[in-house]
């Protein structure tokens, strides 16, 4: 006789990443050709490359001439728009260049257009938000951000050399406040005054993040925490189109993969391998995320990209820093001391 | 009963490198100072980093000037200097200048002196060697020193953009002789006058080396075969004081490595797994050889390289590419298609 056997419901609460960051018009010259007030921003780009690991709840401004269809596309990838406040004036260009160093734009103007009055609201239920992402903004509204985020369990934030120059003791009080600092190589020597890599790095944890991303363009990423280093090279790709939004497409992707692991800063003390563990397959989910968006302007090349694409690159980039543990050490004939 | 069995001896002949390249005085500044007339050239820095491996037989010229004392250390190291041609004149001298970069010299000066009219001449012990690198020289000599080889089993090859602008020709009808090519990421631009990475790696492959190494300076390395790709970080260390020889004891542990595993352009074809682990652990230990070398001015970090440090911090490197293949691709949660 087969009895029924009463299963409770186990109800599970999706991990949901709230971000905040800029929404934007981005006309970009590059070395493969030019787009005039192409779709970008940073929290574009974040959720976008997040949305496939976790649902995203979206704060920004636009204005009235960001087109509807375009926010309608992001609910179709499970982002909500409930954030996005459309506000009186034009949505936040930027005109860059990329002509001279794929690695680095050279910024030509910045509209602020509604941006200028951003002042990020919560609802209730963002403010229950476990994991958060401040994209790179001025470092007063970061904060006013996490003032309103109920006890998380998570927090990145990106910033930049303008508000390192600018509002360097705001950003240093934002530091106390997140798990996680992604910036550049360049900006974190200018964060510490540091020349060297390893000693700005060292000095960036002692500020607060326990968790550190340096980017470092076409070579990839730089993990470190107070106990291990990372290196993740970028993916080789033939044509970089486009390298805006790498960043941002990054730290998506990154923070997506650990929020669908439910990963926290408990998990840190708990069970410093299983957070180490998932902390470097999600840098290197940001690096594939990364070297798609840079194959075509804007985030065109993320709207094609399957799940199949994205697995297939992650494995091609894991077999290529694969090491054969059986040819290990023992393997190293020294003959002597030199 | 215990029957005493006879176990012939196996004739084990050590593999020796065979090694041609500059020997020299450097006069380097960097910003951590300066050095006048120290010692350099890229066949010691290549031999000293092979020298813990196997031995190594030194083709070289010096002038009266060169201390004897330092060819009788090299005898120590196991590098046979009988191929040291001892000229009437000055030694080779560099003058160089990483003050901007220091993943580039600017070269102030140079002074050939007894090495222009360097011919090298290998003695039939030398002619027999079957791991050969010819170090960044002339094309020309390399290719006389490459006429002098009976039948190598494996050859590497360093070049640089003074001979792919000056000699273009010479370079390439060299490629088509050797096995490894290894040169810096512009140089393989522009050998082939590609823009990409990729792009220029594939063409060089084409030309000749079934194994290319690209280095990437504070960045590492990548290696190419026609079938893999493998991307090692450089060991991040606290303080470059000098850059000058990290390419060639790179090369030198790299192909003292090989040598010692008897890696061969045979086992490329019998066992293609076996061939690119070798040549993946080879590119790791050429990375930790590179990082001693930059700690001090000329190789005098090397001199006191004991075999413990060096595979400390091989390990170390190790740990920092090392991805837990139980939270593999399968973890990965892809929630739909973006």
């Amino acid at each position: 006789m087969i009895r029924a056997i009463y299963i409770a419901p186990v109800v599970t609460k999706e991990n949901t990443i709230l971000s905040v960051g800029s929404m934007a018009f981005d006309s970009v010259s590059t070395p493969e050709g030019k787009r005039e007030s192409a779709l970008g921003g940073s929290v574009n780009y974040f959720s976008i490359a997040a949305s496939p690991f976790v649902p995203v709840e979206l704060l920004a401004v636009v204005g009235k001439d960001y087109p509807q269809a375009e926010l309608e596309w992001l609910n179709t990838l499970g982002i909500s728009t409930s954030g996005v406040k459309i506000a009186d004036g034009d949505t936040f260009h930027w005109v860059g260049d990329y002509c001279d160093d794929l690695n680095e734009a050279k910024t030509l103007s910045t509209f602020l257009n509604v941006f200028e009055h951003f002042k990020p609201q919560l609802s209730e239920k963002q403010r229950l938000s476990d994991y958060v992402f401040l994209g790179n903004i001025d470092p007063d509204l970061q904060h006013s951000v996490l003032d309103q985020v109920e006890g998380p369990k998570f927090v990145g934030c990106d910033s930049m050399n303008f508000w390192i120059t600018g509002k360097l003791d705001r950003l240093k009080a934002l530091l106390e406040r997140i798990d996680l600092l992604s910036i550049n190589e360049k900006e974190a020597m200018q964060l510490t005054g540091k020349k060297n890599l390893v000693d700005a790095s060292e000095q960036i944890l002692k500020m607060g993040p326990s968790v550190l991303i340096l980017k470092r363009g076409e070579y990839g990423a730089m993990l470190k925490t107070r106990e291990q280093t990372f290196l993740a090279p970028a993916y080789p790709i033939k044509t970089v189109v486009d390298p805006t939004g790498a960043g941002d497409s990054f730290a998506g992707a990154m923070m997506g993969h650990l929020a669908s692991c439910g990963l926290s800063r408990d998990l840190a003390r708990k069970d410093s391998k299983a957070f180490h563990s998932q902390l470097r397959q999600a840098v290197l989910m940001g690096c594939v995320m990364a070297s798609f968006t840079v194959e075509d302007f804007s985030f065109d090349r993320l709207r094609s990209l399957t799940g199949d694409e994205f697995k297939a690159r992650l494995s091609s980039l894991r077999s290529m820093i694969e090491i054969d543990s059986s040819s290990a050490l023992d393997s190293l004939s020294w003959r002597k001391n030199v």
